[in-house]
């Protein structure tokens, strides 16, 4: 989609141009979170993402519980990606005629199921009615050691390029999802991951106190993802692609429908997992399963896939 | 609406049962603001506010300068009900085809205006996209000093209700719009301030300085809003109709179309004045323009409107 002939990206320039000046000791847009110093050695981090029905979900599949925890847990992992511990969560609707006391129930459960780990509480909020589609946005708040906050543009040539977990799973869900393929086996796993992804409070919290020099989610996957870290650090990476780290239901799945199970751990997005960089030193004593997938070079170097410049690897744009 | 038979508030009770616990030093849902104790005696407020096309607004005839306006007034308005000052906002919308450059700029614009008073600036957000209808949401954050925040619970019997402006524009504006009548004149003035509300983040701060005991923001009609601070605190409430304060403008459409201007006044809503209660020495002392509109009773008396117990004022409810 495309407003105007904008990006997602040209769209948000142009909303940051209109917003005038930001007090000192107050970081805007352009990462993970907001950061806003307190007086008293902490950090608040706000984040706040919207799910939209028909772009983010299909309401025919999404059953309330996966829905309540996706929504909880994509906007916990942008707290995650900071380093940060969530601090209360915010939750916002929109609710179509069809949504009943049995459904809400269902997502609050999934919500709080996923808010649970982190020990996140839901804080306030704001019901209204729509007249046909469910929109949630979930603002939420955090904390961090004021100046320990993980930011996107920190990175360093001789850092590695790391992530946690496994990439392309959500990518792969979502194919099922939309291919109307089996859910059973591998497929089962790999739709769990789309609709109940992990934040990765957690991790992202020894991640930061080991070192890491920036970091952010994955939410439109690596290849768009890990540009924006590139681009605010102002350096270079060259990855090599058999370092990315895929599950063994992605390549059963990939296998068995014909998929480019590269393609999907690149430019499928959703994983919510962790993207990070880390000087060599720092990342041999950390004690988070993570996959080294790369170096960060000098910014005349650019992207480099397996040696190749970054050119097609696009990610998924909302516009 | 009606959500399977749960009225809003009924809905916000489920919401809240699946909700768990809340930490110490923390105030969830319930008022305009949740409340967060920082270490440094002051604490954060938040608020978040959803605005859904066809719902809150109409895209025909909404033109973007006042959408961005009232997206902005509306959730900064939160803030001032508790006596705080803004410190940020966040706009994430939902963006449908036929958004176009020009109509982001001039929403920022009026987003921007409407945040320029309080000074507060925009620290993030989220771009979406929708397949049909446009809808926002702007989370804001303030501060206050830690114990000074006006909830809705500290109403007293002997406190005097008052109000800030006048009530019932914003609905008569409203009436205007939906009948297709003319907005001239006195109309041009009622559908400003139904487009273009003004958030008392100034008049709030000095209402609670002054001693305010309870105090919110006028969203679905003091007939509504006033039963929140009744139930918080605990009291009831003599209101004397006569002294409810009504615009020159209301008055003379409300003669020319045969409205009920003590019903838009009570019932319409979307006035974002502030609605507070106070102790009869420190009102004298209030530096705010407002109007006295009643004293708060003992529970036993409930609500009464010129001395009849209330019934029928139900406000505007979403669902």
């Amino acid at each position: 989609m495309n407003i105007d002939g904008l990006g997602e990206f040209g769209l948000i320039d142009r909303i940051r141009k209109g917003v005038g000046a930001v007090p000192d000791g107050v970081r805007g847009i352009g990462d993970d979170c907001a950061v806003l110093t307190q007086k008293d050695g902490l950090s608040t981090l706000v984040s706040t993402d919207m799910l939209m029905e028909g772009v983010h979900f299909l309401m025919q599949d999404a059953d309330p519980f996966s829905l309540g925890w996706k929504s909880a847990a994509v906007n916990i992992s942008d707290i995650a990606a900071m380093g940060g511990r969530p601090t209360g969560t915010f939750l916002a609707f929109a609710l179509p005629e069809g949504i009943d006391g049995r459904w809400m129930d269902s997502f609050m459960e999934g919500f709080r199921a996923a808010s649970l780990p982190s020990g996140v509480p839901l804080l306030g909020g704001d019901t209204t009615s729509s007249l046909d589609r469910l929109c949630i946005c979930v603002p939420v708040l955090g904390d961090c050691e004021s100046g320990r906050e993980v930011l996107r543009s920190g990175a360093r040539p001789g850092d590695l390029v790391c992530v946690t977990g496994t990439l392309g799973d959500s990518a792969g869900g979502l194919q099922l999802i939309l291919g109307g393929l089996s859910r059973k086996g591998d497929g089962e796993y790999l739709i769990q991951r789309h609709y109940r992804p992990v934040s990765r409070v957690a991790e992202g919290m020894r991640i930061a106190a080991a070192g890491a020099t920036a970091m952010m989610d994955i939410s439109d996957g690596i290849g768009s993802d890990l540009r924006h870290i590139l681009e605010e650090s102002g350096v270079g990476a060259a990855v090599r692609t058999a370092d990315l780290p895929l599950s063994a239901q992605l390549r059963a799945c990939s296998q068995l429908y014909g998929w480019n199970a590269l393609d999907l751990a690149i430019d499928g997005g959703e994983d919510y997992e962790l993207l990070f960089t880390i000087p060599p030193g720092a990342e041999k004593s950390l004690k988070v399963p993570h996959s080294v997938i790369g170096v960060v070079c000098e910014p005349e170097e650019g992207l480099l896939w397996d040696g190749v410049p970054d050119e097609r690897h696009k990610g998924f744009r909302h516009f």
